[in-house]
């Protein structure tokens, strides 16, 4: 199945630059049957006040961002998740919107937010899994990846493949992702953003880490790119990795403290 | 504080000639506080008959082993982490022997027992953290990495440093323990051991980590090393990452489905 990763530099709040750019960048991505794009990718990431935010949030269903993204997905009989600021119920969300060829399918909030993010969002409080077809995907923004007990939840779902839509700036990521694939025997896309804001830089690297550790691709530093790979996005549902361990019936739940 | 760890060869099945051999070893760790031996570096790991590991396994304190161990301990002032094959109740295990300038501290029985091994081995079933001084050590051996659990349930626990005897043979765990100990905020030494064993192939590359990622010190692949390092164990008890995030308190297990 062809997958892409889409690393883009978005303008700071220029929602309507950002599209116009991101349709550009989805052309490149037409023969993959999942597209991944960057956390808010529509609207930059390092707002300054609440204000920015506030006034760039959309709804997951009637938002210009969605409307885009499940007119592209329907045309193209594709699934794409991009990060994008989500107004539910009042509050603002640090959102991924999923989207496929029947139209809307989910908004993930990000459940795990990061240093001044906790000022502009409020964060989420359920981990999704969807199934397109005969795979399971696995949503996740971001610092998300942090957390093992993420991916590990997603797994447990079900998931066999992790989107996840990043603007990463602590270096670490990249090379995580090969331990969090190989320790949930998953696969993973994650895309990344480029480019400075007000100081902050994105670290780029946008990866596709398959289950056995494999770095499929990893993107450049500091320029765009589209990236579309051939992968089997279930080669790890087979959890056993020699004919006496299993990753899952090798967990000890009895023997762990983690309340 | 001083640490050590030691990468060594072991003979197998040859524990007179491997304590003589970890007797000089340790010899030249003489000025660290902290000592980490492989698993099993006292009988070799890939054993081919049960009668060979029964042989060989002992007692936790009055096995030549630990004597050796505790003696040395007591003469340094040192603690010193080391695997072998305990005999413990009728049943065999892959035990990490700690013992300190007071002798005999504990026997951590492997949890998560890695292919051949669950021929060899019972698992154990406790995880364990103890005080040394001011500082909280967690025990782990080998496998036990690859589960995020084993590190997330030490860290919860009160664990500082990692002290980690290994026979690893796959390749990832040098370059995962850098993200174990970023999202545990932890400090681990890792001694492995090298050479070959009817055809498996041991990876070196034992590693001192500290818990922002940093790689204080990876040793050879193929040499034995002995390499002594100064370290600050608590450097990662504070569990903040910046003024908004604390990588405990950001837990969301109202949210994980780990069962």
């Amino acid at each position: 199945m062809k997958v892409a990763n889409i690393q883009m530099r978005p303008e700071f709040l220029d929602r309507e630059a950002n599209l116009d750019h991101a349709a550009r960048l989805l052309e490149q991505a037409r023969e993959a049957s999942i597209v991944v794009l960057p956390e808010l990718f529509n609207t930059g990431y390092n707002f300054q006040e609440k204000g920015q935010v506030e006034g760039l949030a959309e709804d997951a269903t009637s938002g210009p961002t969605s409307q885009m993204l499940q007119e592209i997905a329907r045309d193209r009989d594709q699934y794409i998740a991009a990060g994008y600021a989500e107004l539910y119920g009042g509050k603002v969300y640090n959102s991924q919107l999923f989207v496929g060829p029947e139209g809307f399918i989910s908004s993930y909030k990000k459940v795990h937010l990061f240093y001044n993010e906790k000022k502009f969002f409020s964060s989420g409080s359920k981990l999704e899994v969807h199934s397109i077809g005969d795979i399971n995907v696995g949503l996740m923004v971001c610092f998300d990846w942090f957390f093992p007990e993420t991916m590990r939840s997603l797994m447990l779902m079900g998931a066999d493949l992790m989107l996840h839509s990043a603007n990463l700036v602590l270096p670490f990521c990249p090379n995580a992702m090969v331990t969090r694939c190989v320790e949930n025997k998953v696969n993973a896309i994650t895309s990344n953003r480029v480019g400075e804001e007000f100081g902050l830089r994105y670290i780029g690297m946008s990866q596709i880490t398959a289950h056995d550790g494999t770095i499929v691709h990893r993107s450049p530093e500091s320029e765009e790119e589209v990236w579309v790979a051939d992968i089997d996005p279930m080669s790890g549902r087979d959890k056993s990795m020699n004919p006496l361990n299993n990753i899952i019936e090798d967990r000890r739940p009895d023997v762990y403290k983690l309340d």
